[in-house]
């Protein structure tokens, strides 16, 4: 039943479109899905797209722009004349037409805005542009279904008739007194169940999770996954509706924030691709690996100071790896432990006290058994009790402290407002590879050189 | 509008339940919606729980236990007596019914649905523990509304109002032949907003997009993320309409996809939090650091083959840890972003050729960056042209090299169907160590020894 594109089938609306064969490509394309469509769109010139979206209409093109992912939105509207843009927005989502307007340059968009002739339309625009687009002022748009409370189901229904022209998707309808502040909803089952001339204000529900224009939007996920919505209403800070976000944007918002978590991790700073240019590839990637870099050149320089016990126990090297490595795992698995129980803040959740304690009693555990592990395989290879000695304790004492700067680190991050995910990319094994390599070698120092040896 | 448990109101609930006050109890708890009162119960012993879950009733607790965590209801329902299992599986919506006897031991299973009076839900939950629990057959419930394609929209409304009493969502109406083959869906603002004699059959589209009950989680999130569903209708082999999935089982899907793939890069091999038991923290970490253990002691042999440059030309050891930190980074990067395109295939990816053409270009142009920056820091650091040519060439090899192995490991990975996240966790680093220094010290060896000095 899933549309898939192949391309024999992207050849022959390449060779349509060239011949203008309209009736064929309105045939073959105009009942497809827009997400389908927009998988032909990406791979079209914007001379080709913007003939296919003529024969389209402006409904429907406007329903494709709106879908585009906003980069190529962005590059494909540069071809379009503000008056071609204003002609489309009457058409979209408020929330979309926000999202398109917020993507231009702000000459830009005041000329569109100043193009487009439905007033009602320009007002909420100007509305929606006034928040941050991570708030839920927005991201919210203005299609809802509303009630006055006062009325009768039947009433209702014929309201809900006038108003749901606009609106894709009903689920509830929200209850509002005749100043339209926000009292309750009352969910489209109960409207079809219930008698006609019943009261909205017997019917409806008085517990109603709503958010304010200045929620944010992961705030907005957290509460929309717990209680299981579809969509919340907004309110203004006088507790007056003034939009309803949906569960589509949710998960727009939801796999963004995975996405930058994984690129945080991994120490990529862009939202690349594979299939992006091999220029912005290596711009996303370049300025984390120099980071890495630098770090290296620091270890290098700090194994400097360490020159004379290198150079006298050769064996000492053999281990810099194992205690670099180990000190980096051991400071992402804390950090990210530590992330993710940020992500899902509990009300008792424990003190930073108790977290680095429990943390310290993890790498005490670990610490041992790495411990056990490389004190045995030390002797085993290299016959030398003084070394296996000062690589065990050197590792034991790299876990702990890893462990607690991984668990301080994402902690500190968030204190000051930044993602708390970096703590579990390059920095924090760069940083471990230096710290990890101090303590080895003041204890080869204290050990080997001083009392050993 | 949120609900916050607070310290005070969890010790008053918990003297109410000591004192048996069952009034301050009814009135201050069962209007709280089930995702707050799991806040409450997860802070409760067993059997204050048991207690609470009396007072408010069969069909409230019935609601919360299929809020609950699924480890920590796995927990809670080993005190239940079979029976007090069954009384509550009527009152739940299918698919969480099912989750529930899933988690169950085959015997106690059994022994719950025998005891279920209602053969209906009987025969529901039978039909649904038939499927893995990973694909639509397992995820979907019981619970939709469906229409006959030669009803009018009058018997329609007759039809929901008999069927939307166990139907918490109507979303979509469903439109079935008399065999019950799926034929399309019509929207309830469809079945509002017409003329009560018009004819489902002119109403309906026929456009729908369904799952069969074998697809995969996966695919059913990427489905309906993709159009932008708030239910997908689950069809057998046949056709014909079996369930249906909501939207908010897909979050979940997505959520504990993120968090998988965050805990595979992290090496963390269970879903773990800070908030979790000392012992289970320990177990679900350090069988990743022994494998990053085991790495760097294999390291430490390599390089005690090469004991000899390494004792005669010291400074060769200084750099050792940029070799194998910049390896890693390398890595990690290219597999990330190929395991980021992996979960979003198009249809024209490049090849796995073309890809690693790709990826060669980028590392490329990050390896002549790279090496440009460690000449000069290490010739200026050293004074010594030999060996920063030796250090340039050595980074230079690795970042090309990580490079590759970073972008075919998911890739490799992804055919033998195991998760391609696993490329960017521990195992990379830890193999990239090793390649790193094997590059390093032959260039070492090529280079210093048996060119230069």
């Amino acid at each position: 039943m899933q549309f898939e594109l192949t391309k024999d089938f992207l050849e022959q609306i390449e060779n349509a479109i060239n011949n203008k064969e309209d009736g064929f490509l309105l045939e073959s394309l105009f009942d497809l899905h827009v997400a389908d469509l927009n998988l032909i769109l990406v791979e079209l010139s914007t001379d080709q797209c913007k003939y296919l979206l003529t024969i389209l209409g402006t409904e429907k093109s406007a329903e494709v722009v709106a879908e585009l992912d906003s980069d190529i939105r962005v590059k494909f509207l540069k071809s379009f004349e503000p008056a071609d843009v204003a002609v489309l927005l009457p058409y979209l989502d408020s929330d979309d037409a926000a999202d398109l307007l917020n993507e231009q340059t702000l000459k830009t968009r005041e000329e569109v805005l100043s193009l487009v002739d439905d007033q009602e339309v320009v007002e909420h625009l100007h509305e929606l542009l006034r928040y941050e687009e991570d708030c839920a002022g927005g991201m919210m748009g203005k299609e809802l279904v509303k009630a006055d409370i006062n009325w009768t189901v039947s009433q209702c229904i014929q309201e809900i008739k006038r108003q749901a022209e606009n609106v894709d998707k009903l689920y509830s309808i929200y209850v509002v007194n005749d100043k339209d502040k926000l009292l309750g909803r009352v969910s489209i089952k109960k409207i079809l169940l219930a008698p006609k001339q019943t009261q909205i204000a017997d019917l409806y529900e008085e517990d109603l999770i709503s958010v304010d224009v200045f929620t944010e939007e992961q705030q907005i996920a957290q509460i929309m996954s717990k209680y299981d919505l579809d969509a919340v209403p907004v309110v203004n800070l006088q507790g007056k509706l003034v939009g309803r976000i949906t569960i589509d944007d949710i998960i727009d918002v939801i796999t963004e924030q995975a996405e930058t978590e994984r690129n945080l991790m991994a120490g990529i700073s862009e939202n690349v691709e594979q299939s992006d240019s091999v220029w912005n590839l290596t711009r996303a990637r370049l300025p984390w690996l120099l980071i890495g870099v630098l770090g290296g050149l620091l270890s290098a320089m700090l194994l400097g100071v360490f020159e004379d016990p290198l150079s006298k126990y050769t064996a000492v090297a053999f281990f810099i790896p194992l205690i670099t490595a180990t000190g980096g795992n051991v400071g992402i698995q804390s950090s990210s432990i530590v992330v993710q129980s940020l992500a899902n803040k509990s009300a008792f959740d424990d003190t930073v006290t108790a977290q680095l304690f429990k943390s310290f009693i993890v790498s005490l555990l670990n610490g041992v058994a790495i411990f056990v592990l490389v004190i045995i395989f030390t002797y085993a290879y290299q016959r030398d009790y003084n070394l296996s000695l000062v690589v065990g304790t050197a590792i034991f004492s790299v876990v702990i402290l890893s462990s607690m700067m991984g668990t301080v680190t994402p902690l500190v991050l968030e204190k000051f407002d930044v993602n708390p995910a970096i703590a579990s990319g390059p920095f924090i094994t760069t940083a471990n590879d230096i710290l990890g390599i101090a303590i080895y070698f003041s204890i080869v120092k204290l050990l080997i050189i001083n009392v050993a040896l």
